[in-house]
This record gives C-alpha cells, structure tokens and sequence, in this order.
C-alpha cells in the first residue's frame, strides 16, 4: 500500500539528533557519531532502528539510567596479541565506540588479514547491520555480534527469558559483484518485543513458535506473550549462546542482570560488543575458474544461485539498497508523519524548533 | 528405546578404516588422519558422520571420482597478511587438510589472537564438529564453515537447489566452565537428504518446511521431496549463502556445478574451507563480576541460562560428551549390529576379516 513520506534533508535530520543528544549531555564527537548511524539506518530503510529508537533506547538504559556515560572514554587493555584488541568502553555512547572499534578492526586486517576488537562495558550500538554495511562498502569482510540489553528469550526447551535477543550481523564488499553490500543481519529471536507489541495493537496473531505465554507455552496470542522463542529451534538457541559466551569471555555478567541497574550494585549489568574483519585478499586463493577476479567469481556464484528459477529471490541487503537508492533519489531521509511527530518529542527536549509536515517536500511509495 | 551396541576397540577401528583409505591408494598419514576423525565422530555417538559415511563419501565423489586425489600435497599460496593463510588443497582427503589447517588457524591464534585458514580444491571434511570440538577441547574458540558437496537446498523464495546444506561449526573452550566444550555444529537445511531418504523408508512425514517438490512447493511428504529447504526462512537461508559467498571468495565455483566433475571439465568442481581460530585470552578484557576467573565467568552466566526454571535445556555439545563418556565406560567405539554389517562391506574391499557380532561385548544403552 503507497505511504507518504516527508524528505528531511541529512543535514536537518542529524543536527536535531545530535542536538537531542548534546542536551543530554553527550559531546560534540559523539553525538556526530550518534546521529551518523541513525541517519545510515533512516537512508536505508530500517524503520525499527532509527534516531528515535536510539533516544529512546539512551532514555531507558542509557544516560537516563546508569547504561551510558557521556563523554567516556575508551579504554585499551594491555594485550600480547598483535590482531587482537580488548577495550573497556567505560559505557561511552555505543555509535562511536562501534564506529571506532570497527576502524580498528578494519586497520588490523590492512595489516594481518584479520583482526578482532572485542568490548567490555559497552553500551547498546543501535544496529549492527550499520557499520558491517559500512566496512562492506569499504572493501572488507565484517562481522559484529553483541549481548543485547534485556533478557528477553526462552533457551530452547525452556521457559524463563535468559538469553537477549543477540543479534548477528555480516557485511561482504560485493559491490563490484552485485551492486551493493551483502549484509546478513538479524536477531536470533524469531521477532523482537517491539513486533509482539505493534501485532497486540493490531489485533493480530503472533508468527507459530516466536512467542511463550508467563507458563512457559508456546502462544500466538501477542496478548498473551511474555517471552520470545529464538529462530529455528535448537539452532537460532545455538546463534544467541554464542553471545553470551563470547560476551562472557570479554567480560559480561549474567544475562538475566544486564541493564538491571536496580539489582546487586556490586555485579556488572552492561553489554559487550565483538566486532571482527577480514581482508577478502587475505582469504583469496586466487585461482579462479575462467579466469574471472574475485568479484567476477562472487558474482558469477551469486548469479548461479539465483538462476535457475530462483529470479524472485532476494539477497539479504538488496531491501536496504534499493530503499538508499529512494532516498538518494528524493534528496533526504524518508519519514512518515507520524515519525515526524516523535522527531518532535526530541527536538522539544533539546530546546529545538519541531518539524511540521508542511514543512518538507513528500513522496509516495 | 534401549539398543545394543557392540564394543570395537578404538584400535580395531582405526587399523580397518585405515586399511580401507590405505586400499583405494591414499597414504599412510592420510589414512590415519582420516581414521582419526571417524574414531571421534563414532566416540561422540555421530552416527550419521562416521567411517560408513566417509569412505561411502569418498566413493561417491572422492577418489572414486575426481573429486578427491590420495597422496595429493597442500600447497601454500603467498600472503601479505601474517595471521591469515591460504592453501591450495590440490583435491587432498578432508580429515588431514582439515586437521592441519586447524592445527596452522591455532599457531596463527598462539602469536596474533586470531588466525585464519582458508582452503581451495578441497574435499569434504566429514563432521566440521569434530575438528572444532578439538581445538576448543585445546582451549580455543574455533570456527569452520564449507561449501557441501552438492546443490541440494532451495534459496528463500525460490524453487531450484542452488545451495548446498552448507555447515557453520563453532566450538567453545568451556571444559573448565561446564565439563566439555559447547560445538555448535549444523547444517542450514531443515534436515539432510539422508533424513529424508530414512523418513521415506519408514513412511513417516517430513517437518513443515523443510523440503519443496519438484515444482518448488513445500511438501511433508518424502516421496514427493526433491529437494531441501534453509532452516528458519531468510536466516538460515543468509547464513547458507555466507558459506557461498565465502567460498567464491576463496576460489569455488558454481555451486550447481559442485562435485558434477562429468560438466564442464574447464570449469572448477572442488568445495572451499574456511577455518578461524580465536585465542581466549585475546578477547578477555579479564574484569570479570564477583572476582570470577573467565572459565568462572562463562560458568557463571550459563548457570544463569540454564536455571530460573529452565534446568532441563541442554547446551550443544552435551549430547556428545555424553555419548563420550558411553564410549569411554564401555571402552570402545559403540556400533549397531546394522553398521557392524556395513563396516563388513569396508573389509571386503580393504581385503580384510569381517567383523563378526559375535566377536565383540555388547551393551544396552
């Protein structure tokens, strides 16, 4: 069904977010930084992770609890590894320190191939999808995982929310392949709380197998949900305990305290972040079939995949493409109305003019 | 429902199996190296990825076709890049390309944190879980994906088998937190063919979603199944498509060509590895809760997974180490009377003595 949205220039729209974020007390780098991916989310469509998500998620765990700290600054621990780096973000603003981790990791794979940049005492990057699609674009092969900020999913053949919803996110430089990044990124609950609480609205029935009732029961009535399930049975449970434990090895306490400020002062309730890349020439062999280069290989790969009668398919990342190319087409971030209006939640706490529809040129899609 | 198991001595097994590979003209480290893995498959109760399975694997497309050459050497490309390398596999057996490239991705981890080995004209590894349960039982995080054999699965959205069942193997060093280390090893279809082929045998139904017929519907009926579906829609499909895309990079082509050496003979038919180890140390940032060690920590934060009700969840790998200590109690490698009958088939053409039932203690399990 066509929708209109409002263009707000890139400009307008980052300076009201950084503005929102400087009034909570954010610095001039990281609320560039900040509002950076909420602009990278909006220009591609992510509708669930944009600036007012990110506000929002700073209200309730972040700088309005004890999540985030503004102005904190990064700390390097000491290591032996030359690949390998481990910060304690100190629970600085999650967008700079995801940035930052990600130039690191990308700076070690120049130099050895690959390189890891694991995070302690991090706080909530908003979307992963983000900076693997950065890095992607730059040329390189990216990964990022991350404990998420509440315990909200049953483990497989459970009943009691222990494990965040953890997402996964990989970013592959195939523009020269495909046209854009492929980018693999998502949650290892089959949905998240947000889509229980929009279907509940809605009146309508929850995906079979997403959701339990306080029983521990698999329910499709969203009213009835208490707790996610993760994805695909015992092997999405497996995707979300690599977050815990990778979390757990940089230095993350138990899931079910994470972001509970209110519970044992004296235990540790942030999140961590890992984040790896890889120089796609450090993994080449080099010999390709019919004498094609490696993007020429990638494409040829992909092109077999979807042929055959595989036309209609997708690949993950094209939606988020092909919605860059709408934006770049209109001249700014795409909004709905009612998006504006939160917009104007923010701009009246940081002291800002709010936006009026008539305001912005619009365009149907 | 119980079942008897006979005893083969681990011994027993491996001087057959190696007798077996040594029979089709691979060399002696080959031979053992191959054994080797079987040995720990059948130990670990991984009765769909044992000796049978591997030397019936080599038939069908190793030595018995051109997909794999006994005696064949590694090559190492050159690297500019010191904690990535790359090998040219020349078409060597699985188990002993694979045992070494983990044994290099840990040599690589010892000195820079994180190493990886990438792997072309390589030939099927068997069980990916056994190698990184390996190394995580050294004390390494590790990682190995490949390309399958054949193009068996359905992309999303799509009607034609362009994807291989394509494995993600993790394996988590967890011994000192919880008894064994945590393998999370699987293939992205819903089921494997074998599975399907058993389903038919038995006239039982497919799980929903997990094949398509021949014009590309979903069917739960194994007479009608052609061909395999990704596990968890778009997600398990991204996570196939991450092995493909890999291996392109690698240097794999076509994967409707894969294993089909009577196409194209121009062309390559070959699968691609891809291993990556992590050191633990290299992502500790060792500020753990409580004053907890990182072993501790892990310990602590699967404790909290696993209880608050939900106690009778397992962790991935607990099957197998259960199944370990089965083995170790009985003092053998545990086979049916069905398998000790097709390990009867390997001796005859190894030009060795059946093994009769009757020669070996059994147990009930």
């Amino acid at each position: 069904m066509p929708e209109t949205f409002f263009i707000v220039p890139e400009s307008q729209h980052n300076a009201l977010v950084e503005a929102a974020y400087r009034s909570r007390g954010f610095l001039a780098d990281e609320a560039a930084e900040g509002a950076r991916l909420c602009a990278e989310a909006s220009r591609h469509g992510v509708r669930t992770h944009n600036a007012i998500k990110a506000l929002h998620l700073d209200h309730l765990f972040g700088s309005g609890s004890q999540g985030c700290v503004p102005g904190a600054q990064i700390s390097v621990a000491p290591s032996r590894f030359a690949a390998a780096r481990v910060w304690n973000a100190n629970r600085k603003l999650g967008q700079p320190t995801a940035y930052r981790a990600m130039d690191e990791a990308i700076a070690l794979a120049d130099r050895y191939g690959v390189g890891t940049v694991s995070v302690d005492n991090a706080f909530h990057y908003l979307w992963g999808g983000g900076y693997v699609m950065d890095a992607a674009r730059r040329g390189y092969i990216a990964y990022t995982e991350c404990t998420a900020a509440l315990a909200e999913v049953v483990p497989f053949g459970g009943k009691f929310p222990t494990l965040g919803t953890n997402p996964h996110s990989w970013g592959f430089p195939t523009t020269a392949a495909v046209g854009y990044p492929i980018v693999i990124d998502w949650a290892t609950s089959v949905v998240a709380m947000g889509r229980v609480q929009q279907l509940k609205r809605e009146g309508r029935p929850l995906p079979p197998m997403a959701a339990v009732d306080k029983d521990g029961n698999p329910t499709t009535d969203p009213n009835a949900a208490v707790s996610l399930l993760p994805f695909g049975a015992h092997k999405g449970y497996g995707l979300s305990l690599i977050n815990e434990i990778v979390g757990a090895m940089i230095g993350g306490s138990l899931p079910t305290l994470r972001s509970r400020w209110e519970t044992d002062p004296s235990d540790k309730h942030t999140c961590a972040f890992f984040f790896q890349v890889i120089h796609p020439e450090a993994i080449s062999g080099g010999a390709f079939a019919k004498g094609r280069d490696q993007a020429a290989n990638v494409r040829a790969v992909i092109e077999d995949i979807l042929g055959h009668g595989n036309e209609k398919c997708m690949l993950p990342g094209q939606v988020e493409a092909d919605w860059a190319r709408k934006s770049a087409s209109a001249g700014g971030l795409l909004f709905t109305e009612a998006e504006l209006g939160a917009f104007g939640e923010m701009a009246q706490e940081a002291g800002q003019p709010r936006w009026e529809a008539s305001a912005f040129k619009s365009v149907v899609l």
